[in-house]
């Protein structure tokens, strides 16, 4: 705590630099424009590998109306589906996650689907003309993993994925997050907008005021950003001279991920790959959050903490102090965040300056802007018209 | 279980015919044009005249936003008002069933009506200049009586309660089901579209994975279907050989009800009567339900029991095999017919193609769209305008 | 009761004057305008001075979607503000009521404001160009103080809080009610529009039916109103020869207010004070409501109970028996007032005659209609545009 704050060597911004009106926090209409141009059409984490490691292991992700399950298929490859059959429409499960036995049955008519989607039976169909099982297949949602990340992406013509991760994997490659095991995880209901979860993962000049424990660890001005992407937001921020890792306990003698430089373990990585996960790269942690956007003032958050195998082969291992750790920091940060969405929803908003040390705010504005017209489009999502 | 199953001799039907787009089981607005067209235009079934035998005696049934009190009025005859007083609006009377002794009153200001509707008494009205207590009778509501069902009709201008039964009141006579008695009453609630509850209703290929109980007692194939009619969809399927009734016990040795043919005794007839209510004919007992849409994606289902008071006055008469036969029976299709509204409201949702054995859900849909108009009527249903 | 009914003198109405049309009280946009062109344009009755009588004491109340805290602040005076920080809009604080240590600052990034609302700490804003603290205060909202009780007013051009009281501050000098100290306080919560609570409350007709306990003390008839005014509705009703006070119990010899004349000793005034104080006046004590809209059907109501200090110094004060008649007599008509809502929202309603004795529920219909556009206005409320 006694080291000097850095100097404040950022660019400047204009005070009428401000951030957004109301309704792109509050208006339903808007919220379904977003669902439609951003979580419909972009790359979202999804899962990790490791939760669907038998063939036939499925778990499910609801994206606004879309709800799709995510399967490993008898090839090994993950594939996802919406979870709805080609006959009457009926839901084909409602388990979140499980396994299915071969094949993907309707409880309504026993249409019958292979893990590949292929429609293998389909009965009393036999005297319906012109009906052929191949035009009724499972509609596939597109897949992509990386370093153990499942991410689909709902667009009939999604982007190139390497075009989303533009880089990260060359730069994080040395986590070798793939090897990672999930410890624990830990499910959070927010009364705010997404995008005020990502706003406050994207500053910390909050966090003197709002999390003593870490700005015992980081000094929270110690943080450099980089230039924003089209696809994410992020930077690192010091440990502290003395500090090892970020913990709420002494329990951390569980050593650095062993391919890490120096210089990687005395920081911690943050980043918001957008628009749904944000990744925070420790020296001897992973800690990962998945954001579902459930209504304009309403997201569902999914935080997972994963270690690497040998760290948890090691006698006396245990996560408890980095779990609190970012669970007591997490409630911090919803709390902050649902009373954004409070004061944003009041009559009295208006519009405010940002500091120059939000750039990275006002980046995921404009391109918010950018990314979702501002009128509806003609496109009737239900494919009714 | 052994018997070959009967060909499929119905007429072929074309992989071009589809289920309805998503809409029409998830717009709010769709849902709100058939409550006006469908159920404030159509003879809805809403109880049983025993329920009101008394002079007085009334029960209350919500449609849409209408509020109806039916009751035995002084004549001796089933009657049907608004509940809703004529000075300032208020709801007359809230318990759900109840008896009036000898007229209506109203707890704000005590306007009083009769049993028929007439406004008899409106205290502090005699300085209102052209006040006449005729001028505000209760608004009545179309009634007709088939058999011990009470229909209602919220049109100013119901048609011909013959013309809705088209003959079904011959072809049902020998079932006398004014003489039958309710035994039991059980209540459900769906987070599906009315209309799916009748699709479900209207097709037995969902039977043998649904249904395996019901499939020990009839062939699921078994089933003729009568030429649909404008108000009506419906057919019988024959018990099995070896079946008597369809009971979960062994408890059925009350009988068939006598007035009944030798082939009536050897099936159970199945019909929809459009748009609220579904009549199970067995040799031995009645199976009512009536429908209350009250959202798009969420319906109130009555199910009824009713038995003839000479099977009730036998010694160890029991309905309960009977009661959990269809207990079980309903839940199975209502997780259906929920898993379809789920999946129907999904992003992934596409019409799909029917079996020639699911002929009434298409002459359903036809009739559905015929009935409705897809444009918003001028006509403001508050009267407001 | 042995009292003959006085006479009815007051002017005849026609039978063809109704009552307003359902939308007025069931159209969600309708409610929004009565928010904007009622509710945040006059004055309303907020609280009182009590509450808030140190230095940085506040309590907060919620207009529509404005969240406003009314705070003492270090002059004495009583102030009002937004409660949304102006940085990036997050709700100040959560607490309905509380005391600030001198300054407001905002959880998020601890801006930090005097309690006059200037802006005197602003963090991590030097790199900011053009940014002027003077530009970023609390956003003020107007009060004004009336014998005791506190009152707001969201508009940015406030009408002159006089024309407001028009008379009323002379009317109800003698009551000292800068005085009275609240004894009681109790929430109701209505499921009925707000102006059903001001129309029950402006008439008696109702009475007899509804609140037998009311008229054994007061005959309903006996009431004089005065001429209705822009701002408030009004009048007394006598107390029956042998009453005192309306109590539940024999316990009020606490005395009546020492500077009302004889005549004010025999009579209960009740005032509406629009659009959401009540004022009930007793020789001995004071009642006072006011009215929270939340939703077309639903309305929040905090009633208070108030009496002299000299009255509670007395051994053996008790304030029961005058609790517990109004908290009878308010339950009685927020069920008339919920009837009343069920009823409107029916079908069968249709716009009713009013009794000539129901005069000041007309003079509050042609009040609302004039004061409320029929078309949305083109101001974007949350200041977006």
């Amino acid at each position: 705590m006694s080291a000097a704050a850095p100097a404040n060597t950022r660019p400047e911004i204009s005070a009428e630099v401000r951030t957004l009106p109301a309704r792109y926090y509050t208006d339903p209409a808007w919220f379904d424009r977003e669902l439609e141009s951003i979580f419909c059409d972009m790359w979202l984490a999804a899962g990790r590998t490791e939760e669907i490691q038998a063939t036939g292991s499925y778990f499910q992700r609801q994206v606004g109306n879309a709800r799709v399950i995510v399967v490993r298929d008898e090839s090994g490859a993950v594939s996802a589906f919406h979870n709805v059959c080609r006959h009457r429409g009926t839901l084909l499960c409602r388990e979140p996650e499980g396994r299915f036995k071969g094949s993907i049955q309707c409880p309504y008519h026993a249409w019958t689907y292979g893990l590949d989607g292929r429609l293998t039976s389909a009965p009393h169909m036999e005297k319906v003309v012109r009906f052929r099982p191949a035009d009724f297949p499972l509609q596939r949602v597109a897949t992509a993993v990386w370093a153990g990340h499942i991410f689909i992406n709902l667009s009939p013509d999604p982007s190139p994925f390497s075009e989303h991760l533009a880089g990260l994997d060359q730069r994080f490659h040395p986590w070798r997050m793939q090897e990672l095991v999930r410890v624990e995880r830990r499910r959070y209901e927010l009364h705010a907008n997404w995008k005020l979860i990502i706003q406050n993962y994207s500053e910390c000049v909050h966090c003197p005021n709002a999390h003593p424990q870490l700005s015992r660890f980081q000094h929270y001005l110690s943080g450099v950003n980089e230039p924003p992407q089209a696809t994410w937001l992020g930077g690192f921020m010091e440990l502290r001279p003395e500090v090892r890792t970020l913990s709420l306990a002494e329990d951390h003698d569980r050593g650095c991920f062993v391919h890490l430089s120096e210089t990687d373990r005395r920081r911690v990585y943050y980043y918001a790959i957008l628009p749904n996960m944000l990744l925070n790269l420790h020296p001897d942690y992973m800690v990962t959050y998945t954001l579902w956007p459930r209504a304009a003032d309403f997201t569902q958050v999914v935080c997972e903490w994963h270690f690497h195998p040998s760290q948890i082969r090691q006698p006396g291992f245990d996560a408890s102090g980095a779990i609190e750790f970012w669970d007591v920091t997490n409630r911090q940060d919803w709390e902050l965040s649902d009373l954004a969405q409070l004061g944003i929803a009041s009559r009295g908003y208006q519009p405010g300056p940002f500091s120059n040390r939000e750039e990275l705010l006002h980046a995921f504005d404009r391109w918010l802007l950018a990314r979702v017209p501002e009128e509806p489009s003609l496109y009737a999502p239900d494919g009714s018209d």
